[in-house]
């Protein structure tokens, strides 16, 4: 991978890097607008808002490190030493993707040790899924097991976690009041559109042979959209959520903070 | 855009240079004020205070960037490799635009249902203005679309937004109490006449034919001017605002802010 700055066009170079500072800046503030904000829920929400707050937090960090990365490949002189690393991502993913399990569970309205029943099974499964999709992203053929492969496993568990929680959200919408169940329908839907771009992004790209500059733009492009809205869309939608419930849960809550 | 060093004199450098720092520390510290001074309005308004905060920490990150693209651009060596990043500006006001609309419709003094169908409007509008604005700005000739037409499109959601909120400004003027007024009225003539600076800046600068210098000292003088006002001047005044009316909803509030 190395030796890229000349593989891509200007307006190329400036699409990915344009969307690259775009994902770390919403990264960025939606943490610190969330961890601000934590107090604008009842204490019995705001793990889930902290919680939220993190993982935008992780993967600003994650983006830093990305947009550097492709700084260094591919706006450098020609023959320079930098290769444009893909494992950000996935480490990425392997901290923020069981957090984001916990955010989701927090607002299923269901007991704690449901809660973490639950968690028992979806975590075990988001570490499978993102460490059997690595090689198949690096192009690596670990194991005698050729790329493809390993992207085929890795959908086993990612389909099994989109199935579970898609049960679950459904079936805690008839425990949620009726303004709660639009909003938690929505981030239902929300789970669905953003983890679908994740496998269509990662197959586009696999069929690229060697270095393919336009496979390359749409996958780092696509990805980077998903992480906006399964990040920062899905946290401010759970903040959101945690709002309108502690204002159903006390009535001096909803006045202090809220005029009508 | 590339080898600009020798393109701007050392005046023409330096008031660049000057301005996006100014830009900078503007946007920063407004941020921190903004963020540390949540606490001294009641909880009800703490969501506008926090959202204006929000709005001038990205622009921060953003006037950070551009800071750094422009010194990397015009104060390398000859043949340096690096060009100047349009495309930040584009990217900043995509997420802050719509954060504005939010602490804007914030003080109509309106219900909250009344507040989401207004938004429902605006957010959409703004989107279309910036998307329909950058390929004119960095004199791209899209879908066969030339640049001025791209910045002619740009403009008709630029005066529907410009309008609604003027007229909602002005309806809003008498619902509130006679202190408040003369603060919102003032917010009313900084919104006109800040955002009123982005067209014509745009429209110098589209005149430019290739690289004028004087085209781009104004853009970058003007487009920084603007944003202060319309970032920390407009955040600033829905503080204080939001501090007035937090003085008027409680006698308890008042007695303890305010020595007199």
């Amino acid at each position: 991978m190395n030796n890229l700055s000349q593989l891509l066009t200007d307006n190329q170079f400036n699409a990915v890097y344009n969307m690259l500072s775009l994902g770390l800046a919403s990264m960025l503030f939606t943490s610190v607008f969330l961890y601000i904000s934590r107090d604008r829920v009842l204490p019995r929400y705001r793990m889930a808002v902290i919680i939220s707050g993190t993982v935008t937090a992780i993967a600003a960090y994650h983006y830093f490190r990305i947009f550097d990365s492709f700084n260094h490949a591919f706006a450098g002189p020609a023959n320079n030493p930098y290769a444009y690393n893909v494992g950000y991502r996935y480490v990425d993913w392997l901290l923020t993707v069981p957090l984001l399990l916990v955010e989701t569970v927090a607002v299923l309205a269901i007991g704690r040790l449901a809660q973490k029943a639950l968690l028992g099974r979806l975590v075990p499964a988001a570490a499978a899924m993102i460490l059997l999709g690595y090689p198949g992203d690096a192009h690596l053929d670990l194991f005698g097991i050729s790329a493809p492969v390993w992207g085929a496993l890795s959908t086993i568990p990612f389909l099994y976690i989109l199935y579970i929680l898609f049960v679950e959200l459904t079936k805690s919408l008839e425990r949620q009041s009726d303004q709660v169940r639009a909003t938690v329908s929505r981030l239902r839907l929300l789970l669905i559109a953003t983890w679908g771009v994740y496998p269509i992004t990662f197959i586009l790209a696999m069929n690229a042979e060697g270095f393919d500059a336009m496979a390359f733009v749409n996958r780092e492009i696509g990805y980077s959209i998903a992480d906006v809205l399964a990040k920062c869309a899905y946290g401010l939608t759970i903040f959101k959520i945690a709002r309108m419930k502690s204002a159903e849960d006390s009535a001096e809550f909803a006045e202090s903070e809220f005029r009508d």
